[in-house]
């Protein structure tokens, strides 16, 4: 049996580690930033994305793949993006090894065998992509292009952590070209809500949807929209974001098209994207101390049935009757595993299933089930019942969608609680420190502003929600007037 | 409309690059070797990744993910394994770039920023996984393991063509972990038989299994299993493989269990993989000169509906129809699309569903409209005919499945009519120059002599069919003694 897992209130950050590790979502790899997602974890994984690619498909895009490396050349041709992603991108320079001669059984990197142009692991593909688009393009009967692609991207930051921030992680990327501006506009603001859509009723995680600040701004994006989740510590996570693009990249790629009246004009581009780190923001919003807890609606194992009894006669009762129950959950499309492992003890099985987060426990007791009774336990309230066993699949289900709405409006209450308004310098820094969550304060409009309270007190701007109410005021920071209050919180 | 596509008589090789190119499978890319493969292609792979994962889901593997990158010092633990992959692999040496200062705009490799161990891009992931399994395992009790990860590999392949050969790929890579040399065996055959499975029922392309000679097999391998398909120009293409690596990897990484009787032992493995190749296949092996021909059940639209019509009044029942059978196929599960876009004329439609290899396609003609008929055209024949509407869809979808088995049974027919005895030196070149494909002949058994057919007639041992016929005879080429007969053929 794996150690205890470390309480919130004894150090967050190690609570959190420990329900990824314990959890067996994924572990450490030997590549520094790396992390390798365990069976577990990419079930979980997996049905986050085929919940989202539905999503993808049924608002009408399709998916592509496009090269891992982007030379060096194309990477820098928009300027913004290449100045944002330089820093921290890992370069392929060369295409071959060989022995190294001075270090018997090692290798070495073949001096001979360096690349002409340096290839960047692709740290987000709108480069690439768009140098293609280039060559689909042509006249206004080629769009929209709706692309979306499933990949991995390697961004090198120098402090990780599983899940919130790797090296490498896995995301989705949607890479659209429009004929009009506004039709771009449209379509990111449609992604917007598709992702607040997925997070709130897949992750049952509340968002608020917004505007970045200019500073805020994805590299190369001419608005960036975003979702912000909080998470229990008070802090808030970027949980997903969709970018207006604008004619940029189509002008630093060379991207036009013939329009209706048959005049040369830019493409308009969107791309947005959500990444494993959607994960961690899973993990750090609904778990508690003995381990995770799983929305229903994604988790990989929706419930686990253990079996107690002595004795080969109970044992056969008892498996009888689990059988029974496992063919009218499934029949129900629910995700269920009778564990009737007989190396581990029953209690063992219960601490293993909390910490995992399996949503529904059914202990089949060959005592309770003389009186045709079966222990339900919830793991979002660690609620137990005795249920009768006539109904009980359909019982169950049932208690799959109470605990999927449950966990979402908890999650919602804790973010209400967690929106408070400030109207001084002082209000802004006491709120921060000893609430956290959303701040809503009139700011000024200017990065200086934003910056000056970021140095302070380190938190930044995390969006202008969309239909913001207009409202005249002063800024906390600055004292200059204000059209509107904007939400400042710490953040992951 | 795009130009016409050259026919296999004229440039067999064209042919199948067009194909793929104005079939908009896939395209070029600004990365040397690399490839776009497009939203048709892409939804292809889908179709065929989702029955693959299925399958080895069925057979009791689950999917994690590893990373992309192998420290130098792991890569190199297993010996024949890195010299194998290390002529071809693209090395990360650098993690940043930065502003040239002699170069306005452009960015260079920050010398400052070299990485203190360089990363290879995964070729195949033996040796990132077996360094993490060492921490999975101690006991036979975490035995099976039986992961399966579906990932892009990169190999700097000199001399690439889309689909078949690229720099960088998408595959699956089965990395199972056991506790005896027996059932590692077990799991090499089994997944040979899931591929084969694969490739004959749902790519409708029969297969040959058998085992690699020595010189053939996978570096670091004991024994290589593989499946063996035959493209219509006589030559073999090696469709899917699966290693027996015996203990290799776990010495290289030190990976050991105890085992019930409490003594340590090292762990036996296995790797398969299949790729975006067989798309290459699957192009290669069914389509005729006027463009792509898909099974039915991979197909990402497997109907296709074209109407005919002039004047409102005609489309208004056209449309109506349309409607009526659309809704009948889809809800059998047809993937079925009504193409009423009026910018093209319907020739210009046949043409691009022929060549993007649409199964089947219905046209709706206002005139046979009149008399309940419409046309149903056959991709895999050509063939037409007039069908009654009444019970069209139930039609439909039984002539799917039709066209599926004659698929299967075409390439059969094909496959049996070239598997050729060759029974002297003379024979086998003149069956391999004048007919193609598999020449079934005796061989010494040593690599000297299978060297020396390479080099003389470019042919190389497909493999050693599963439950090869032991007869002895002597080698075409060496005239030394041999106890079974081979399968030479020149390959992809």
């Amino acid at each position: 049996m794996s150690k205890e897992i470390t309480s919130r209130a004894q150090d967050y950050s190690q609570w959190y580690n420990d329900l990824v590790i314990k959890g067996e979502l994924a572990d450490y790899s030997a590549v520094r930033g790396c992390m390798v997602i365990k069976p577990y974890g990419f079930a979980l994984w997996e049905n986050m994305r085929d919940a989202l690619d539905k999503m993808f498909k049924d608002t009408g895009h399709v998916n592509a793949y496009f090269p891992l490396f982007v030379p060096k050349s194309l990477f820098e041709a928009e300027e913004k993006n290449a100045e944002g992603f330089a820093k921290e991108c890992a370069v392929v320079t060369h295409y071959r090894l060989k022995t190294d001669p001075n270090n018997k059984g090692k290798l070495m990197v073949d001096p001979e065998a360096k690349l002409e142009e340096e290839l960047v692991v692709r740290p987000t593909s709108e480069a690439i992509i768009w140098n293609t688009y280039k060559t689909w393009i042509q006249s206004y009967r080629d769009l929209p292009i709706l692309v979306n692609q499933w990949a991995n991207v390697v961004r090198w930051e120098m402090r990780t952590r599983l899940f919130l921030r790797t090296a490498e992680f896995l995301w989705q990327e949607g890479h659209t070209a429009h004929a009009t501006k506004e039709e771009a506009i449209e379509e990111t603001v449609k992604m917007l809500h598709v992702y607040a859509d997925f997070v709130e009723n897949w992750m049952a995680l509340p968002v608020i949807k917004g505007v970045k600040s200019e500073s805020e701004r994805f590299a190369g994006a001419v608005d960036t929209y975003c979702i912000e989740a909080l998470m229990q510590d008070g802090k808030a996570l970027q949980a997903g974001t969709s970018h207006f693009l604008g004619q940029n990249f189509a002008k630093a790629f060379d991207v036009k098209f013939s329009n209706k009246e048959n005049q040369l004009d830019y493409v308009w581009a969107t791309s947005w994207g959500v990444s494993t780190r959607l994960i961690g923001a899973l993990v750090m919003a609904h778990s508690d101390d003995e381990g995770l807890i799983l929305p229903p609606k994604i988790a990989p194992l929706q419930v686990v049935i253990v079996p107690i009894y002595k004795g080969d006669e109970q044992k056969k009762i008892v498996d009888e009757k689990a059988d029974e129950i496992l063919a009218n959950l499934k029949s129900l499309g629910v995700r269920v595993k009778y564990d009737d492992n007989d190396n581990t003890r029953p209690g063992w099985k219960f601490a293993e299933y909390e910490k995992k987060g399996v949503p529904v426990r059914i202990t089949l007791g060959a005592r309770d089930l003389e009186n045709s009774h079966v222990e339900i336990a919830r793991r979002d309230t660690r609620e137990k019942e005795l249920i009768h066993t006539d109904g009980l699949a359909q019982y169950v289900d049932g208690l799959l969608r109470t605990i999927q709405r449950n966990m979402y409006d908890k999650a919602k209450q804790y973010q209400q609680e967690h929106i408070t308004e400030a109207n001084s310098k002082e209000e802004l820094i006491e709120l921060l420190d000893n609430k956290g969550g959303f701040i809503s304060a009139h700011w000024d409009g200017t990065p200086e502003t934003e910056e000056a309270i970021k140095d302070a007190t380190k938190a930044t701007i995390r969006c202008i929600p969309l239909d913001n109410k207009q409202e005249a005021g002063v800024c906390v920071w600055s004292g200059k007037p204000s059209a509107q209050r904007v939400l400042f919180a710490r953040a992951y």
